[in-house]
């Protein structure tokens, strides 16, 4: 007679794959709401601290190596480069800036935001305004308190330069 | 007595557990290395087929569903508008690009890159190559057949538009 495997090694077994199915399914589904809530957060708070000309509160949103990528410059690296390539900017301009997501991709403690913005940059020494339109992608890295950083961003004019 | 579970559920609980270990623990560290393999082998292909002016070859690398962010323009969605738009650099210059990857960072069937690149641009019409130095975010999407390619990809150039 071939002998079967006892009864508790099935279930042991079945147990096994209802464990794996439950913890390893896709993370993108079952995040996407909560984390694209909490992207758009970052984005409120980004747009609303450079608007206020809150350097500290916009940096708080960046993890301690941070990079940005703005056009027209070379990488900006880590807080201390963020902190002097953005103050400069803030001490130029007054900003109103806001931000629309167009997707957000969840895979894990990894999340990547593609969308648009517009700005206007009055220079405080007077003379007309900026307006800008362009487009971003950015890297979110989850962090141990379940909060989201900017880790990467890019972005780019939606016009040609004149 | 207190009535100890039969010694099966423990070994099932540890098989489980074992199990999730093996299945679930962070694909980050496990595929680094041969995910920035492909990601490299995907930038040779990229810029072998727009050197050699091969359009069909380039659009392989991307997803139907790609989306490409170039400076100075609106998006371009999908394989059509991809086709389109990069058919028309394509019939005016001549191209000389290469790429360089600073980082790969990898979550389940999702990478992203970031790096430089340098191109020239030779007008097939005459007149001055123009040289282009720049820097990119790409997303990629790891393929069923374990192929990795490009999702979104946004770039910008290092220096200031004269």
């Amino acid at each position: 007679m071939k002998k079967q495997p006892p009864c508790h090694v099935w279930r042991c077994a079945l147990t096994g794959v209802t464990l794996l199915l439950a913890a390893c399914s896709p993370p993108q589904r079952s995040d996407a709401e909560p984390v694209t809530a909490a992207v758009n957060a970052v984005w409120t708070r980004y747009s609303s601290s450079l608007n206020a000309g809150d350097l500290d509160s916009w940096l708080s949103l960046w993890t301690d190596d941070g990079v940005q990528l703005p056009p027209g410059e070379l990488p900006v690296v880590g807080k201390d480069q963020l902190r002097a390539r953005n103050k400069g900017v803030l001490d130029k301009f007054t900003v109103n800036l806001s931000i629309a997501t167009d997707e957000v991709g969840v895979a894990g403690d990894w999340a990547f935001a593609r969308g648009m913005y517009t700005a206007t940059l009055t220079p405080k020494e007077g003379g007309p305004a900026i307006p800008i339109n362009g487009k971003y992608i950015t890297i979110l890295k989850r962090q141990a308190d379940g909060s989201w950083k900017i880790h990467r961003d890019i972005f780019n004019s939606n016009v040609p330069s004149r």
